[in-house]
């Protein structure tokens, strides 16, 4: 019988937040913790137990600055404008985010370590559904996340960013990554500073649950 | 100072399973139960905290069983083709997966709650390129982990299933959801039967990392 302590499993999902402001980027991360970390992330699922999924771990700091600079091209003014239309709107934890976000792409190329998470897609035609790609994510966000879930219990911390994809080729050119892997994410990774992250602000929970039906 | 059991949470990470053939069919689930891992689930990012997940919770008997033949309208001839391809190859582990996925099928009726997590999507177009889709995955499927891990920590059990989205359409009308909303997947949830699941097999974690680039 194996039973949870609920105070520290609910801590661990409720505060294991994007990180972005709060990276340490002067304390260097040992290549043991994010291989401890990855060892935990295969035991999440994959659709028809593939597990094609590898990771490409970057601490160069020539392969960060070009990383770095291939994310500030997907980012473009993209955060700026969204900042601007989000403190137009009085969305002010949105326009936090977008700030946020901001300073991160600055400091991209600062953060310790780069990780790209690639999943094997040669069994998917470049013409296929939408819903090829929704399975495809499926069988690798949950690895993310529980990589991401594996460093907030040690201290660290990071952030699931896509926007280097629009330049997803120029990022396989320069780690060598084959024609058949799809880059699925970005995640800077850094220890914090410190370690007391709260739950973020959230509707109420009965207002995106639609019980039998989408009428309730 | 937050510090974390690693004996707990590593035991989350690496014992919740998809869980097929032990899920209790006799036994009813609380819609409180439900609620309470949903609301921790909201704690997941999304990009741009966008936040546009909604969850359908089904527990009508007919719309169960309308669902479990969209599902087995899904998975057709896959489940027992792929079982049999993994036995020519020897492929064990992977042969009691589909096995198992089989069994989960033809039962799907019968596990007491269906969750489908939706997301919004009227922000990307349907000729967006794959990466729109994989963002989209980005921005729920950490969450649908989350919700799974939740209900692992209280006895529960689910299994991410997508192979229903090839009659996603059909899904929909069933259950009034709106176009604008993408189904993700299909998550039977029930109590499991016992809770002492263990780690899966997996391969050494250094042939899935790639130390700055992919030839090492």
């Amino acid at each position: 019988m194996t039973t949870f302590d609920l105070s520290i499993t609910d801590e661990l999902l409720s505060t294991t937040r994007a990180v972005r402001k709060r990276l340490d980027l002067e304390r260097p991360v040992e290549p043991s913790v994010i291989r401890e970390c990855l060892d935990l992330s295969q035991q999440a699922p994959t659709g028809s137990n593939r597990q094609g999924w590898r990771w490409v771990v970057v601490t160069d700091v020539g392969k960060r600055k070009a990383l770095a600079d291939l994310y500030r091209k997907g980012v473009g003014d993209y955060l700026v404008q969204a900042k601007q239309a989000a403190e137009k709107q009085g969305a002010v934890q949105d326009a936090r985010v977008f700030d946020s976000a901001q300073y991160l792409a600055e400091r991209m190329q600062d953060v310790p370590v780069h990780v790209i998470p690639c999943i094997e897609a040669g069994h998917i035609a470049a013409d296929a559904p939408r819903r090829a790609w929704i399975g495809l994510g499926g069988s690798i966000f949950p690895a993310i996340w529980s990589f991401q879930l594996a460093l907030r219990a040690r201290g660290l911390g990071s952030c699931l960013t896509t926007l280097h994809l629009a330049y997803e080729d120029d990022a396989a050119e320069l780690l060598g990554i084959p024609e058949n892997m799809v880059q699925m994410a970005l995640l800077p990774v850094g220890y914090t500073k410190g370690t007391d992250f709260k739950p973020a602000k959230r509707g109420p929970v009965d207002d995106i649950i639609h019980w039998e039906g989408w009428q309730g």
